[in-house]
């Protein structure tokens, strides 16, 4: 399905409550800025996170259809700091050809009495066709082909208040393979729900996206002058031929994230990555490890938004 | 080994006591019964499961040899509701040639204090190896060649009595491929014992299964005729050829359960699947979705049995 | 790393507390009676392991980079035991081909509040440099190429301790392939720090290992004379081409654990293996089953010493 045609309705019940987390578009940023708070709330004054009882009756299924031990352990995580149940069920090389199959898996997982579903699959739009085919269940997106992962947009947004305070008066940086990520089209949607306007889009010409309100450049230099927070995107390796890269040093050379060009940037600006992060590609290691990076602190605020998520759907905050 | 020289007098301890859950040849009626009643009571007025605290003090390991993430998954669920640790430990890869070897394994996680060994293995009889050499561990049969399948007929049998109250007065037909499938053998068992004395055996010439007291029957118009319960089986592609099936086209036009044909039955009858079902060909799809179908409640019961047996055999129930 | 090289000075901190269990090497005397004491008193009379809670604010991920499912198993247990929250991370086929890509994983993981890493590694030293290059997170060596395991010679150790009561006065025969063996580097350093001064190292000339202080005896009755622990090590198959042992048989013949052989040793012997044992190739199957045998004491001991080392950690006991 083309993802401008997907829509969230079905995340939110007749009276607005949230039910399901499919995406970012369609939330208000009075819902958008609840769960930043129930997700701050789960920090401590250390930085540390506290552990919840909230979950302690639910179980939860992390049903990737896609690999991704990495989210799905921030997944699983999350909900055992929240005391639920987790399974994991192996669908990465399950033979689910119709999607008659697929619903009956579900609803048998259902039967089981688990409480959420937590999904990834390369189909975009496949975590709403659930939504829309089963009752009495809350659905998490976990990342649906190119059209959205909210909880990593989340976690970003709430890195950015702890630094920025506000999102009104800020200019934003997006570096990379925009085009292709999920995670930059969740975080535009979520930055201008937030009432952020200064959106930069820094792509190659092949990997830019086209987002009305949003500038597009190609530049780098150009695109992060005097801005307050740079998120720079992961390369995968695949779309390098697209946008006409010939190699891994060639994009560091233009696109890298180097403290010459952070210079740029306002002195007190952010950086931030969704990682795994390719050193030496799209960001130098000095910028990675550097006091003006906030990647490990989006990585612990990803914990802290993921059992926010599950405990709002789960009507326990 | 051929599955009726197999025997079960091991699960009783001298006692009469259950110890281990092993087939349910040799277990009476009251047996039976109070596994059925212990199951129930898990189950609340909405249909939902209760968590139980039952085993919060014990250790349950799934070995599962043959790989079956879906009932891995039941039992791994039923534990957690129970308060269970569980343990999945990998061996469908394992490369335990001598039965030596296999008791090394299982006296090496006994001494690591694991206190129920879930098992299934593509060999009928293993788990009963397994209870014979092994002393003080409680030994549970999740599905051994074509042997026995316990935890399913109990499942069955609380779906039917849920439904229809009793088991001497009603007509139960089992359709499909009857001689290979330990559900079916493990069903038969647990309706003779309580009391079901019209059980009708509905499959191709090929795949019947001759049982003294059954009536075997080729044709499903005449066998679901007047009927209670419909029990569907789950067409193994591989026994098509054993069948002298040449396609699923054809199976269904024969075997398949349609509404025209479920409307032979009586009009409450009840139809089950073990599942996972294949749509189209040994059920029509609106039958499955159908107001008498109860699969989606044996996949319910299916949890409440496993949490009954095991807190039955962990002496808590 | 050549082996002799590693150092573990970074396992006590400037106090002089343990803070990772990198290796035996360098722990005094006390430090390990102070571990056997604590994994002693998580076994009650009847030698069953007892449950704590000591760890459930924690969270321990195992990191397994060399597939070992059993030992896996044991850390997953102990850590359950204790009410640790365990994380399985998936790490064998990953291709963090540079180390600092390792140690992006790692800091990713600490970010996600994991409090304990345990980690096997096929090259030796990997668990030191992680703990030379990552703050504030314990880790625990489960296993470093041919360097150390350091919990498999602390539960031998609790055994020699539950059976034999003293260190100083007995004779201990180590048989098999000493060079490549981790087990018996860390057993024979964790011995002699104990205060065992008779160690006899038995092995093929070709499997031979040179320490000083211990005998290298290549005759098996010769090296048993009077011993009273005798450990048996596995022996590992593509090791006998270097060992020039054409054939199993030929290695039981010269150096397996036979009746006989054990006669040669003190009637009060015990004979100890690290598992998974090769019935008929390094051992005689009366032997390990015999009641000289202690193998399935040391299974259950290694939980213990597991649970023990956790909590002494984290600063639990």
């Amino acid at each position: 399905m083309k993802t401008d045609l997907i829509s969230n309705d079905i995340q939110l019940d007749s009276s607005g409550k949230l039910i399901h987390l499919l995406g970012l578009k369609g939330l208000s940023k009075n819902q958008l800025t609840r769960i930043l708070d129930v997700a701050d709330n789960l920090i401590d004054d250390q930085g540390d996170l506290k552990k919840s009882k909230a979950l302690d009756d639910m179980s939860v299924a992390n049903l990737f259809f896609e690999p991704s031990t990495r989210t799905r352990n921030t997944f699983e995580i999350a909900a055992m700091r929240s005391s639920a149940n987790v399974i994991n069920v192996d669908l990465a090389n399950s033979a689910l050809k119709k999607n008659e199959d697929l619903l009956d898996t579900m609803h048998t997982l259902q039967a089981m009495q688990i409480d959420m579903f937590v999904i990834r699959h390369k189909q975009s739009g496949l975590p709403h066709y659930v939504a829309e085919n089963i009752s009495n269940i809350a659905i998490l997106n976990a990342g649906d082909g190119i059209n959205a992962h909210p909880t990593q947009a989340l976690l970003d947004m709430l890195t950015i208040r702890q630094h920025k305070q506000n999102f009104e008066h800020i200019s934003v940086a997006i570096v990379g393979d925009i085009v292709h990520s999920r995670v930059a089209h969740s975080d535009i949607q979520a930055l201008k729900t937030l009432g952020t306007t200064d959106i930069r889009l820094i792509a190659p010409t092949g990997l830019q996206y086209h987002d009305c309100n949003s500038q597009c450049i190609d530049n780098i230099e150009i695109g992060i002058k005097d801005c307050d927070v740079i998120i720079v995107l992961r390369l995968q390796k695949e779309r390098m031929l697209e946008a006409d890269i010939p190699n891994e040093q060639e994009y560091f050379d233009n696109y890298g994230l180097t403290p010459e060009r952070l210079a740029l940037a306002k002195p007190d600006a952010i950086v931030m990555h969704p990682g795994p992060i390719n050193r030496g590609v799209e960001i130098d290691s000095s910028v990675a490890d550097g006091n003006q990076s906030v990647i490990l602190q989006q990585v612990t605020n990803g914990i802290a938004v993921r059992m926010a998520v599950m405990e709002i759907l789960a009507g326990k905050s």
